[in-house]
């Protein structure tokens, strides 16, 4: 055994059984050692952009890591944006990252670079095998630190020579901390001062918008409270029989204009609302003026069993009341992202993933999905776009039984197109919808709100995608996903409908 | 003006004007101010790492740099791969990344990140302007660090409200140190030396591989010396009318074979050679045991004046021989690099630019091409491959009235296939080919270099690309860029003629 096998045997003995993976020279004996570990299941990706944000999509469907393998300092780098995502999520992940030998590091041959560096602004710990006896335990630490609670990615940095030096040491088992209890007092004085307060509000992170923790909010909003949750997270359960929450708006003056009046705004596994951007004279703070904040369970504590509490505190006798399937009627006419929305509500089956990058048209899709069929809802946590296609991946690999649609903007859908391979390879059960409007949209609206004034002529080729128009279906079919384009809200529908009814890699361009 | 305005001046008065961008919010105001300043090419990329690799290849061909415009943390990590190679390239460049207000940063928006840290290990300073009247002065210093010499990236952060607040002032004239004179006394031991030596060696780095250089180096080889360069240099002038040195063979073993006893390696704007990988049991140093190493220039000094004096000193008054035109037979029959380089010697016009991402097929190219007309040669200087396409971007923008040729694995070219577009959009004169062999066929014959064994069926999985083969026309048409196939030596000469010949975009997918 050397040390990439006892790396792999720890990772599969703690049920990390998934590698998203673009390796070179230096992860090669990894590579090797996968014949030796039939638990691991190695998936390609022709970039590292696709490989991490695979993990992501997999850590978000199952609460568990996957594994990256990527390449030294470059190939870390080429993850980073969608690592970043992974951050704002806190999906659990263990990126392997090979380096050169430990003994060939100080001739700083032209792979070389300071991985640690590059690697910590989105790591929860950054961790570098000297040894291959080194590598099991280091990559025990490595799971138990991504579990969090909240849960993030650890960074393993794997010399060569530690992977090919033999070893008798194979990890144990990785602890897992849950989350804690209800924070002391937190209860009883946030139940006070919401029968104080004349216009309370509750704002849940991604750490309370799964299932159960949305009922215990659905309580709350029972009994009058309003329910908020955070404009991007993680993974939400929508949908028929569950629980359906407001959702912080993304302009900082529309969340503002939402939130008029309250006074009191109780904080569930998140923080105080933020401008995703800062705009001239306008506030960074989306908290109303006046308005006062209580955390009710920070991000490791568990807003699940804390708002059951304050339900309870509150004398809150009656259940949520859950959302009912209601689906709309066939969308007919110009394709919009309304139309669209129509055509996945009343498509989608039950238990679908949405892996959300759709920057303009997501909002309305959401929209358009609340009475569907239940779903999860996958958003893109951290901005950089890029992240539909790869989450799409990780969760279609987490989840084989179910039906994964990945809603993408043309501009996003370019960073990581190299997914559209993965996807057929795997022939994984992935629906590609990617949003042409051959332009940066949203772009030419934050234009204007930053102050920059109207585009003249320069700066309209930077927002401007059209020339060329990048055709779609030649791009996804050059990378053998079967494809085709939708110009109607009909052709769209009978699409959808295709497409949801049939297993296996599927590509839709929404020709807007 | 605001402090957009200023940095845009202040980079064009500093022949800083083309502009490699894929802009987001925070980089509005500098969008905007670009219909201010008609010196500045904005050219749009779909994606940082083509931006940063164009940004490199503008840089090898005109010596100065051009500036990218990159979006937060995210975005400078998707650049950060070909930043990498542009650092072992010693290519200047300014990266101006835009970030949070200054006021925002506290809130820990989603798009937050730690630039600085994400930047420092490819870049020789990172910057960050607090208020819109730091920001021309600082544009002015970070063009004078990057000059060097030997020259690299410098960081520019640019914080929102540093880009909108109104300021008066501009940076000032970037001054520029040369390369420094003959190191004392250098000369005159390197002459002694070399005299005293049964089989002294010169081995010259990017910085000496012009044509002037090389002429100094050919003085040297005139007078029965071996000039040997860098495995992979950032430009090397090369084909009729140049004087062609060696090269340095990149497989250790093959390379210490070839400097069986040598005695003595003189260094000129170089370091000692190392092995790109570690592998067991096998030298990192690529210096034969007992060989003398001695520095005739470092990277900041002139190794062409250098050169010249060690020549005088030795009294070698013969000039260097020069490569004759020597055009290769039209091909036939097989396609592969051999008949591709034929092709290639046969049809590249003079002064033609190639940019080389062709991992496997790049030596046999290189060498096929040795007595072809006078050309440039890019080389992939760091390793991360998928450097090809964006440089070549990068040097037809720097360079219109010349041909270049981008050379590329498959592999290489999946990682920035979307600067197929930008060659469309902005109608470069670039011929792309695609070496489409359907693997990572330098990690197959790696993977048993490492010690690993042969792959088994999950190891080949991690090194093979043909399942499904991608379709490269279909791929290259549907970014808008004119595409074809060759399968025969035949189809790929006559192609490659018409390529040649006329000018524009063009893609080529050499069937192997």
């Amino acid at each position: 055994m050397n040390g990439a096998d006892a790396l792999i045997t720890t990772l599969a003995d703690n049920g990390v059984t998934a590698c998203f993976a673009n390796p070179g020279t230096s992860e090669m004996q990894f590579v090797s050692a996968l014949d030796r570990e039939p638990r691991m299941r190695p998936v390609l990706c022709l970039f590292e952009g696709v490989a991490t944000g695979a993990a992501d999509g997999y850590g978000r469907m199952t609460g568990t890591p996957a594994c990256t393998l990527l390449h030294l300092g470059p190939g870390y780098s080429n993850g980073a944006a969608n690592l970043h995502n992974a951050r704002r999520a806190f999906t659990p992940i263990i990126n392997v990252v090979g380096d050169h030998a430990t003994y060939h590091k100080e001739y700083d041959a032209p792979l070389n670079s300071d991985i640690a560096s590059l690697a910590a602004p989105n790591s929860i710990a950054v961790l570098t095998a000297r040894t291959a006896d080194e590598v099991g335990p280091m990559a025990t630490d490595a799971i138990m630190m991504s579990y969090g609670p909240p849960g993030g990615s650890v960074c393993l940095i794997l010399p060569a020579d530690a992977a090919w030096n033999e070893t008798t040491v194979v990890g144990g088992q990785a602890h897992r901390d849950g989350k804690s209890g209800i924070p002391p007092g937190a209860v009883e004085e946030v139940a006070e001062a919401v029968r104080a307060a004349k216009k309370p509000v509750f704002l849940l992170g991604s750490g309370s918008c799964d299932e159960a923790s949305l009922a215990a909010a659905g309580r709350l909003a029972a009994g009058g409270y309003r329910i908020l949750i955070d404009t991007f997270t993680s993974r939400q359960s929508r949908g028929a029989g569950r629980f359906a929450p407001d959702k912080m708006l993304y302009f900082g003056e529309m969340a503002l204009a939402d939130l008029e009046g309250v006074d009191l705004m109780v904080l569930v596994e998140t923080v105080e609302p933020v401008a995703f951007f800062a705009y001239p004279d306008r506030p960074s703070l989306l908290v109303p003026e006046g308005c006062r904040t209580l955390c009710l369970a920070g991000r490791n504590e568990s807003g699940l069993e804390a708002m059951a509490a304050v339900a309870d505190a509150l004398g809150l006798t009656a259940p949520a009341v859950m959302t009912q399937l209601e689906q709309p009627a066939a969308p007919a006419g110009r394709l919009d992202p309304y139309s669209i929305g129509a055509a996945i509500a009343r498509h989608m089956p039950d238990n679908a993933v949405i892996s959300d990058d759709a920057v303009t048209a997501g909002l309305p899709i959401y929209l358009s999905t609340k009475t569907a069929r239940p779903h999860e809802w996958l958003s893109l946590t951290g901005g950089a776009i890029g992240q539909g296609i790869p989450v799409a991946i990780g969760a279609a690999v987490a989840c084989p039984e179910r039906k994964v649609l990945c809603l993408s903007g043309d501009g996003a859908a370019m960073y990581t197109n190299q997914g559209l391979w993965t996807i057929a390879r795997e022939q994984l059960d992935v629906t590609v919808v990617v949003f042409a409007n051959h332009s940066y949209r949203i772009l030419g609206i934050e234009l204007g709100r930053t102050g920059a004034g109207n585009p003249g002529p320069a700066a309209k080729t930077l927002l401007d995608l059209g020339n060329p128009r990048i055709d779609w279906v030649s791009l996804a079919s050059g990378l053998g996903i079967p494809a085709e384009r939708c110009s109607t809200a009909e052709e769209f529908d009978a699409a959808m409908a295709k497409a949801m009814a049939t297993k296996g890699p599927c590509f839709i361009e929404a020709a807007l």
